[in-house]
């Protein structure tokens, strides 16, 4: 297994809180050793990055700590391999190009078979299984349209192509499209929202306290999504299996399969800086 | 206009110095302030770090200084905006993956018209001349082969590609798919092999001096290629417009439009690490 770390915020926000505690699990209070990655959407553009080594003692992952990123869209992915060696080119998350668009993906879990689903005009560069899932949807949707849906659209879309991964074995997901973050729960994710009262939190995994109050507006809305709960002192809420999470400007819709989408929060976009 | 960085080594190695050079023509010896980007290849995979910040003063550069990664290919660019504002999307390099390969692609000079060229499969997500072109370029190959033809069939492709944007303007350009280094010249670009026996180099932008004897085997064989010179004391070979220099583990080929290509320096690659 692997661990994913995703967030969803109406303003830049520094996600370097919460890198902390994923970070750690990478060798230190956690097992997963082969390699680690990020990535952050700043507008329609977004930087990525990627190191084999493990996070707990990756020098890269330290430089990251010391340097402020601030996004609206991040996710991040620590990797324990089953499939494809340890190597940069099997590193989470995932990128390419659609419809002009940079898409993100990262996964964890293990799908039977997934090697058999057919290509069409994406192509794995390593040799994981989770490569190969995140070019066959790129595949699909493009085949599907000439150009970005809307959203309504493409949230169904994604849904339904999560759903048949699903059902291959573990699907544990995140994906984004630079505007929306989507998250497949196939077994563990769970995820909370930080808004107005802001309170502190402290990480699980180092001693690490915030208080967000001193460092967020009252319109911030930021949803942080995870394998676990990354803090001790504030309530996490478990996704149900194959449960679909719609998460733009920190909002979240729930696409269960086969319902239609349910508004939980929303907020409208802010221009202040956050942290989470 | 921009300035462009490309390596290519039959050996891991390390591009700090030539890159010091670069940084600090973004905004202290040179004007290229409106961001900078540097792709790695290590086998398949690639890294890249993108900033829109001026390379001279930037956090990320600085990180990079101290932080060596040992690469066989490496684009690099500085970047002064003349079409695009500056952004995180229109930072070059630019990648995207076609027939399971990593693309990367650094421009500098202008190209009239460029965005008429038709895209097929590609489409640039800033707003550059230079990102129309790569898309452009890619959507050419993709329609001409559905696997990654042989390094002599590509190797003409790349410049038959290069020779109709050349004749748009000005084509500076460094492009590479993980295996092979592709350098075409549209006004100005000059490169350097440093083999054994290796001597000495200064920059000219800084005060930082190398032994490359101390860092090399015999066996090392590097070659740099810039829009102008990094080094003071080293001879630095001018590339002539509209020749395309195919580099391979270090060697050279030069693809003269309309001419066969004529072996200069090859070389088997070796495990070793070097410096650059």
């Amino acid at each position: 297994m692997c661990e994913l770390l995703g967030m969803s915020a109406n303003v830049p926000t520094d996600i370097r809180f919460s890198f902390a505690a994923l970070a750690r699990r990478g060798g230190e209070t956690g097992p997963h050793v082969d390699g680690w990655g990020i990535t952050f959407y700043e507008g329609r553009g977004c930087r990525s990055f990627h190191d084999p080594e493990p996070s707990a003692r990756s020098e890269l992952a330290k430089l990251l700590r010391n340097y402020p990123i601030k996004s609206r869209i991040v996710i991040a992915h620590v990797r324990k391999a089953n499939r494809g060696r340890v190597s940069l080119e099997n590193t989470h998350p995932f990128t390419r190009e659609l419809w002009g668009r940079r898409w993100t993906f990262a996964h964890n879990g293990q799908l039977r078979g997934v090697k058999k689903l057919p290509l069409r005009g994406f192509e794995p560069v390593g040799t994981t299984d989770s490569e190969h899932a995140f070019c066959w949807m790129l595949g699909q949707l493009q085949q599907s349209w000439r150009a970005l849906p809307r959203p309504a659209v493409l949230d169904r879309a994604v849904a339904d192509l999560s759903a048949e991964l699903h059902a291959l074995g573990v699907f544990n997901m995140l994906l984004s499209d630079s505007r929306t973050l989507y998250a497949h729960c196939g077994k563990r994710l769970c995820y909370l929202t930080r808004c107005a009262p802001f309170g502190t939190a402290t990480l699980i995994d180092e001693d690490w306290r915030v208080d967000f109050a001193q460092e967020t507006t009252e319109r911030d809305i930021v949803t942080v999504i995870a394998t676990q709960a990354l803090t001790r002192d504030e309530l996490w809420t478990d996704v149900a299996r194959g449960d679909v999470l719609v998460l733009r400007d920190g909002g979240i819709r729930l696409l269960t399969p086969g319902t239609r989408p349910a508004k939980t929060v929303t907020a409208p976009p802010t221009p202040v800086d956050a942290r989470a």
